[in-house]
């Protein structure tokens, strides 16, 4: 749909073709379409959405949108959206609207909905229990397939998923019946001989990336939450372990190139929000390099004899950043997959030992070759290729060493990135090669 | 279930604990319990998994497990797990494996799935095609829902998901209904009643990327794909979308460290590999910071003169490069994300102006402090705060318009990251830095 001829037929008033319009959309487009209106015109145009989209539509909004719809919508059209929403997205939306609205809505809702909101609300930030939603199908290990279909048709409407369904014993998880089981089993079976009893379960308090890694190592399309006793609490679906898993993959990205993550999309983030994120890490990096430039001070009389000397810095410090950045890509990316444990420490080191000698070689072959040839000078091509490896080998020791070190310690390697790393690294390849210049050239 | 507990009863030839710890033990969790074994062990392990299990067992393990139980397996043991398999759990295993094994398995299943299996090969690498199983339950338009659940009992056991169901109509797709609707549904109802019409598919030629993200977009189990003619060809479901989402996160975070992707983890690189991976992107960018080199030799007369300058020369470089990584992240991010498109381009320049004065204001003023207190050197403080402020424009600038500008000529936005981006700032900083001394030291 186009979203410029939506707005022309909206501002004309043509209802009933926006309203035919609207019929034929699916929600998350016409949440995204209604994204450009302000206002009013956003209630009007959310009003002409047929009744059984709207809650879709409004849990696919953002939450300027909704904290404005919150905001102007009757008391009867809130109650309306609420009762139709998922539990888990009320709770999402909640955690970002301002007080007053937050208020409201828990004002409107009944009271069972309201206990069940608050205790998802007091779990710790980026847990199990705080994306959870309390909403699924339970079954008792006596009933029939029969009747465990009939128990669906009654209330599996309402439920964000019907394909795992768990069996409880005083809310104690016992087994778990996909969909698919109910389907192909005959009518009178019982629920206890067909249920699955190996049961993978995460706890409220799991941090919600390890939720999303579970799920997806299981191929699961939803997994329940078990509370500290052990029982019941709630499940986690695949589509917000898709969200999970993305969200934290941007803030791996975010974080590795010095920056404070943002909840917020690019556009959605203020100028000043952008400032406030980078700044920090900007400022920590920079003193930590004018410990490099006063290494460099120290080796006045060296550049002043050999002025050449400086026009290899760039590429020695350049290259030594690049190497180690390498290494700790892979080391923090391998921790973030669970490919790479601490206890791998040695393995990763003596790996990255041997890449750095023939990616060292390499380098070093290359940029003796074109001083031999570009300056006719034996000792600084001797000079430069000697630093060249050195620089290689310290940086990937370096690069893969940190992020591990930071796991072992419970910091996110995330941090252990490039920025820090060449830094480091800077600092380390300016002392290799001054270290060696000053010997071969006898300063 | 502890890996040592489980080898030391396998080689005192316990069988009996063995099977009844394999019995207990997630598919999942048995595949990567195999791992550490080889060769003989291997196989005798595998033959001791339950049935029901060895083919999901088989599915989950690396290619190099599979390769050599394919070897070892008999003709009837190879034809009993293939049969078990999904179709494309199968294709992922005949794109990895040696020539030889994967004649041998093309001649043990029977002619239909090896058309279909051949029709899969074919489909360009990372589209739709290549990933999707031809294995769904379809309906016809005029059945009811007793029939269509009699239809999944019947078939749906050996079909990938049941969930999403397709309407067709001489293989035309022209509804979906979930196995939602047919739970609950009246049992007489026809399937043309019940379907949804809103149909969300993929071409076979999709980039695979774009399957992910459409699946999590629309909160999808499955996504169906059309063959060119608009007919139904097969599925993707969410346990391979999530599979995509992580590979292609991986891939963008390893090219933004300026290293080709490999298809393998860490580990299974080998170090030649890992060398081969790394070493272009390091000669290229080697090379370009010689000409940054020769930008100093440039100004030799004017550090002779000032050596300090030479000193704040990592400190620029490295700020330059930090702020145009923080950039270009971000938008590469934002690219990857669809919430930045070009056409956003003067968006995102003019945003990135504003945060480089915030940034630059902040970090000249810390700077040229520093520098008054430590040196008393007004003209030195005024050349350092002066160059800073130029220097994080430029970078900012160079940081989002080249992932912006690459995404314009169907480049991969992830290569212009922060190693391609510190090459290109480094020149410019040091042209900049040496501009402004030159000038206000009047050299």
């Amino acid at each position: 749909m186009d979203k410029e001829i939506f707005m022309k037929l909206l501002a004309a008033r043509e209802f009933k073709a926006v309203r035919s319009i609207l019929n034929v959309m699916n929600s998350v487009d016409i949440a995204s379409t209604l994204e450009e209106l302000e206002g009013k015109e956003l209630v009007l145009a959310f009003r002409l959405i047929p009744k059984d989209k709207a809650a879709d539509v409004f849990a696919n909004m953002n939450n300027t949108m909704q904290s404005y719809l919150v905001e102007m919508f009757t008391e009867k059209e809130l109650r309306e959206i609420l009762d139709e929403l998922f539990l888990d997205d009320t709770v999402d939306m909640l955690e970002e609207l301002p007080a007053n609205l937050v208020t409201r809505i828990l004002s409107v809702v009944d009271k069972d909905t309201r206990t069940q909101i608050n205790a998802i609300l007091n779990y710790p930030e980026d847990s199990a229990g705080s994306i959870m939603t309390t909403e699924y199908v339970s079954f008792k290990k006596n009933m029939t397939v029969a009747a465990a279909v009939a128990h669906i048709k009654e209330t599996g409407i309402h439920k964000e998923t019907i394909y795992t369904c768990y069996v409880l014993d005083s809310r104690r998880l016992i087994g778990i019946v996909s969909a698919k089981d109910l389907l192909t089993s005959d009518d009178n079976e019982h629920i206890e001989d067909i249920m699955e009893t190996e049961i993978i379960s995460v706890d409220t308090h799991t941090d919600k990336e390890d939720v999303a890694k579970t799920l997806s190592k299981y191929d699961l399309l939803a997994i329940p939450v078990l509370d500290a006793d052990g029982l019941m609490v709630g499940i986690v679906t695949v589509d917000d372990a898709m969200d999970v898993m993305e969200d934290e993959a941007t803030e791996d990205i975010t974080k590795m190139a010095a920056m404070n993550p943002s909840e917020k999309s690019y556009f959605e983030t203020s100028v000043w929000g952008h400032a406030k994120n980078r700044i920090v890490w900007l400022l920590v990096l920079m003193l930590s390099s004018t410990v490099t430039g006063s290494i460099l001070t120290h080796y006045e009389a060296a550049f002043q004899a050999i002025p050449l000397l400086v026009s290899f810095i760039p590429m020695l410090m350049g290259t030594g950043g690049n190497c180690g950045s390498q290494s700790a890509t892979l080391v923090i990316r391998g921790l973030a997959l669970d490919e790479i444990h601490f206890s791998d420490i040695f393995r990763v080191m003596f790996k990255e030992f041997r890449i750095s000698l023939i990616v060292g070689f390499i380098l070093a072959a290359a940029n003796g070759l074109r001083i031999l040839i570009m300056y006719r000078n034996i000792q600084m091509a001797l000079v430069i290729s000697l630093s060249l490896v050195a620089t290689i080998i310290i940086s990937k020791t370096i690069g893969c060493l940190l992020p591990l070190g930071a796991k072992k310690i419970h910091l996110d390697p995330a941090i252990m990135a490039a920025p820090l790393i060449s830094m480091l690294v800077d600092t380390c390849s300016v002392m290799v090669y001054f270290a060696i210049a000053t010997r071969v050239f006898d300063l």
